[in-house]
């Protein structure tokens, strides 16, 4: 009896934490004899890019453990409705070929435990093929396993890649912060931090220090509608009071009747029609430097000062999801243990389910690791509560701090060689397909 | 008998090191009373900022040490150049006003020996300052100590800054190299580094590996005359043989012409004539999509693979230089002995010189501290030589490696507090100006 085990969605620092939770549990444990590796999700399980993972050794087994993003590599596909319409059996596989040519695979492999390691959109891909599993009576157990570093996946207290996104981005604002107040000449950093849909990695900018005051002075989320001149408001006051002003905002933030504030009218994109890298962010930098200078200063007394106002757009990119350098211990070990606990459930016969996380409601920070129905999370997004939001809308409360805290715990030792990470190479995984 | 020091120009990681240094020294040596800290460089020295730092504690200048970029404070002042042909004494003071009231602020606070560390605009301070004191026949040493993530300073092997900040590019590039690769689609990621005018930053990439392999196919430098159309070439070769193409520029890059590459016709600024975000990394991006959907690819049979292509402009910004978490613990070290020589030197009496460290031709790595007079670095600039470029002007020669290799060794352990660092904060400084 085997496993396989694949990801999919964007990466986070930790999500090879899951993969080794499985693979060292399976070792461990009795019942299963190989873990096979999905290389690029579902969509290379279709066409049988599958490895054996029980081959790696310990070593190669921690340097994956240690190596950010997807080791296993990635995808995005969607898998398409089940059709249970069809003529007779053989029609309907025709019409399901995928979920056909995808469960002739794991037959192949012999395979009775599939975990798929995802978000929203991974947790709809592992609930369609439990439920064709259930449908054509197949005994293979189908768990998804959460991560995202957008933290917005129902069901679960928070996900295995977010303390470690959330902990690269306070730090670098706490570095930044530093950057910011070498010069007298007034500033203003926007720092765009992802976040589509849900606010989570801005909040946690709350957590960031400037000696012992706050170094974030303003945060916008994409849970409240964002409006522009309340924001250039809020600028101008904190630049009365300070010179050097740092704004936090989610990459996903929108105007009131529900557009992105980055596709706005007038704001560029390229001869394609793309977006620009740095939407958000730089498009407010754009907004607050012609506010500066048409000196329509909202508030008055300020216009001389904030002509010279410098204002820079800082986009943190992809190294927020992926920089194993910044990993809060507290989530590898989770994400560890997501992986971990969902081998200990299919090997109890469940089935159909995604492993989430309770946070016990006493001190000290204790999670305990159980199991819901997927349909119960796929498509679904947790956003930050409006209760955790000040009431003007451009900060957090101070009783998040409670929430996130524990998240960005502990630092991660990464294995090394003359000043260098020892990641682990695609030649791990190329050349090493199984398929028969 | 009291000592000055401050901080000018761009900020690094390393920077406060050499104030430690300076301090350290000052506290276990005989000579020197107090060590006063400028705020902002000479244009706060000026308006008279000045603290105490012999008042900090151990633990004070522990935090000071490990918190990133100039915690002093630092200023893109230029002195004016001094004047000598006055009517008379009386006159001159007036003509050269500023030297007057520098000087006479020095001796205010009885400074025997002035420190400024800094960057090549901050060594024409001190050598004006070393200048026109001398001509006065002033008693006070001025003593150039190096810093810049550049490390174009000329007569010295490498600059305290560079170090960390090569360090801190090469991780993230092998971090990003890793979330590059999580897709079968293929991608070209343009990462752009700092570097107006030399290219040793985009360099030190030469480093960061991808398994075993180079995670950089293409670094262009500032050194050499960038051709679009060869760039353009250049990737599309490497796309040739494998999906994942790393692209590393300077920020700097000129055409033959001698214009900036990111400023050329066509290429967008915004509404007041800013040269915007990300210039050359999100120019080179545009023209590579425009190219790939052009189909006007100069390799053929590659047309229809390049148009599904994703192009990703990556900037690094201002984390690069300050970004201590990625410090190279040898970097932090010569930073810190930088500033210890330099008040060695100035304690012999040696005034007008800058701190430069020669490399040692055998190995192991080592450092001997000398100083050269300032004029033979000031305004100069070192740029990669052409011997360690490679043939076709598009990568490293493999010898580079020695020379970057023991500059980014050591990691820096920084103090914390519930996962986040303990940086010193700007109560350290703020009032507590000691001006009479």
């Amino acid at each position: 009896m085997n496993a396989l085990v694949a990801q999919s969605g964007g990466p986070t620092a930790v999500i090879n934490g899951s993969v080794f939770g499985i693979l060292e549990g399976a070792i461990m444990t009795e019942g299963i004899d190989k873990v096979y590796g999905g290389i690029n999700g579902i969509e290379g399980i279709m066409s049988g890019q599958i490895i054996d993972l029980t081959e790696w050794d310990g070593k190669k087994r921690t340097t994956f453990l240690y190596s950010p993003s997807s080791g296993l590599g990635s995808c995005r596909y969607k898998l398409p409705d089940i059709n249970r319409d069809g003529p007779d059996l053989d029609g309907l596989e025709v019409m399901n070929q995928e979920y056909h040519r995808i469960f002739t695979i794991l037959e192949d492999y012999e395979i009775a435990c599939f975990f798929y390691i995802g978000g929203n959109d991974s947790m709809d891909t592992i609930y369609k093929l439990s439920e064709y599993g259930r449908w054509i009576g197949s005994p293979i157990r189908f768990i998804g396993i959460p991560k995202t570093v957008d933290n917005d996946l129902y069901g679960t207290d928070h996900c295995p890649g977010y303390g470690s996104a959330a902990k690269y981005i306070i730090r670098s604002i706490m570095e930044m912060a530093h950057d910011a107040n070498v010069y007298p000449q007034k500033s203003v950093h926007i720092v765009e931090v992802m976040g589509r849909h849900a606010g989570w990695l801005a909040a946690a900018t709350v957590m960031a220090r400037y000696g012992t005051k706050r170094a974030v002075d303003l945060i916008y989320l994409p849970e409240l509608p964002f409006s522009l001149s309340r924001f250039l408001h809020d600028v101008e006051v904190k630049l009365k009071r300070k010179s050097h002003v740092i704004v936090v905002v989610s990459e996903g933030l929108r105007k009131s009747n529900g557009e992105f504030v980055a596709s706005e009218e007038g704001h560029e994109s390229d001869r394609f029609g793309y977006r620009k890298m740095g939407g958000v962010a730089t498009y407010l930098a754009q907004e607050l430097k012609v506010s500066f200078h048409q000196s329509k200063s909202q508030v008055n007394g300020l216009d001389q000062s904030l002509s010279s106002c410098k204002v820079v757009a800082v986009e943190l990119g992809i190294l927020q999801r992926g920089s194993i350098y910044h990993a809060s211990r507290t989530d590898l070990y989770e994400a560890v243990n997501c992986g971990y606990h969902g081998l200990l459930f299919a090997l109890q016969g469940i089935s159909g389910q995604m492993v989430v996380m309770d946070r016990e409601p006493d001190q000290p920070y204790h999670i305990h690791y159980r199991h819901i129905p997927i349909e119960e999370a796929a498509g679904k997004e947790k956003t930050v509560p409006r209760e955790l939001i000040n009431q003007r809308g451009n900060h957090m409360k101070e009783n998040f701090l409670d929430y996130i805290r524990p998240l960005i715990q502990g630092n991660v030792e990464i294995p090394e060689k003359e000043g260098l990470p020892l990641f682990i190479g695609d030649e791990a995984l190329n050349n090493h397909y199984v398929y028969k």
